[in-house]
């Protein structure tokens, strides 16, 4: 049985994973060029997805799986994967573990004002003045609870915080106090101290965050973006900024990427901005291996379902 | 029954203790000289602690219960309030969770490199390639393992790092992996990521980290003191810095505070100062009123042993 990769990267994942199988042929090559007519041959793939061409699938005679490394699948054509019956399984989940950190150091970042205290190092001064604060029994309303945000909750459970989630349809997740649906979202906004947005890009979630949400927020409030820029109406956030509707906004995601030189919030103080590093990790690739690890362990055995199996009419 | 206090701050808190007690008479003096004559006349006294003299006991007729609203009881007299049979109690305990988070802010705002992305938006610059790691498999090592340790710990361990507490007896601490006793800290050093001191100032701890303890550590170590500035030998520390022996060092304190302007470092990338901020915060007297409140309620029942009480003849 021949498996085949479109990628070429960390030997020693491959290493130990041709030595934890050894009665199965795999081949890494650089690219989806280089692997080439071999696709023909190849029952399994193993991709991060962006070169899943309805071409290639159709050269595709033997291939029974594919295993995307990532968690994006927007660019599969799925249509012929289906009716292909091609299985399609993906590695979500990886993600969550450095975003979750991510979000409590922006947290941390912000009630223990630690880039002032940058600041007054470089300045050399010895100032104690500065007002902290904590977040033991703060509230924290995440907004898209799902996986990541189920981290981030347990994260800030520990520390005292109480955490309410949004999701589209209410439905319970594991470290919440709270769920809500994305209708009552004007109801609990109100309450948090910090409102964070993990929200992918669809439709529905285009600007749910303007001038009428932060509004609704408390005047101390923190808006944190790590989902997908366009959750946020970046124009009517400066403005609710400057008019003090909330405090401060940590942003990771942007309406353009790169964010323009010119844009506004590279000079705001009241925005903090990392460059859509937050899901970033050297244990990403490492992750991935395990979850094809594990699935490649049940596709062996026959049995069904995978992990992270796709539902090609759903598209995730 | 009276009680007085020595301070006057709060009244917010001062009238919910008094509504919650409404049989006992309450006095909050501005301080020791203005509460005066009062003292001869009290059975239980609320102070900082460092108001209290031997002469003011001397005076104290009446006096049963010393509620000290801190940790620190390094000024009182006592052998005077052992002779006496005053019953000293304090408010140790409620500097941990400022502390632990101040702890899990240092060590984030280290792996997910938030003061360099801070750099970089005051610089204008969109730059993906700071390489972060995660706190997620890493090993902490707290030297001093007590309850702050173990508060400090606890959030370390939701985040999947491994926990290494010494302490003096290694006796068993809630929430560490693994104790040790200080004889075998050389044993232990080799194997943390991150080495957090909160020891206190004692003749044992003078000192205990040195050039001996630096090469002991990994390269890629992070010191990080928050107990006694006089724990570290700041000399060797900045010779170990620049000799790459370890990687970074968070100070919270400092051997001669402030830190005088001249000091090396104000100006050193590899070192990351706060002005002994990490116990500061506004839930201080509101948390320790009710440590104050929870004895009261003790000690009207005739209950002990109240919570946090001192033996006088160790002196903690």
């Amino acid at each position: 049985m021949d498996i085949v990769a479109s990628f070429n990267r960390r030997q020693e994942l491959q290493r130990d994973i041709c030595d934890e199988f050894p009665n199965i042929n795999f081949f890494f090559y650089k690219n989806m060029a280089e692997l080439g007519s071999h696709i023909e041959r190849a029952e399994v793939l193993i991709t991060y997805g962006e070169d899943v061409t309805a071409q290639t699938i159709l050269r595709a005679k033997n291939l029974k799986w594919i295993m995307v490394m990532s968690a994006g699948l927007e660019k599969m054509p799925f249509h012929i994967l289906e009716q292909k019956g091609i299985l399609v399984t993906n590695a979500r989940g990886i993600h969550k573990i450095p975003m979750a950190e991510m979000a409590i150091g922006y947290l941390l970042q912000y009630t223990k004002r630690l880039s002032e205290f940058n600041q007054q190092q470089r300045e050399g001064i010895w100032n104690r003045k500065l007002q902290m604060t904590e977040l033991f029994g703060k509230t924290l309303l995440i907004v898209g609870a799902g996986a990541i945000g189920s981290q981030i909750a347990k994260y800030a459970s520990i520390f005292g915080m109480k955490t309410i989630g949004v999701n589209r349809t209410g439905q319970i997740v594991e470290h919440f106090d709270e769920i809500f649906r994305m209708e009552e979202l004007h109801n609990v906004l109100p309450k948090a101290d910090f409102v964070l947005s993990v929200l992918p890009s669809t439709e529905k979630t285009k600007g749910i965050f303007g001038m009428d949400q932060f509004r609704l927020m408390k005047k101390e409030a923190v808006l944190i973006n790590m989902g997908r820029g366009d959750a946020v109406n970046e124009t009517e956030l400066i403005d609710a900024l400057e008019r003090n509707e909330i405090a401060h906004a940590f942003l990771d995601v942007f309406q353009t990427e790169p964010l323009p030189n010119d844009h506004p919030f590279w000079k705001m103080e009241k925005v903090t901005i990392t460059p859509h590093v937050s899901a970033i990790t050297p244990q990403y690739l490492p992750r991935a291996f395990e979850i094809f690890r594990e699935n490649l362990t049940l596709y062996l055995q026959g049995k069904r379902p995978l992990k992270n199996e796709i539902d090609l009419n759903r598209g995730y």
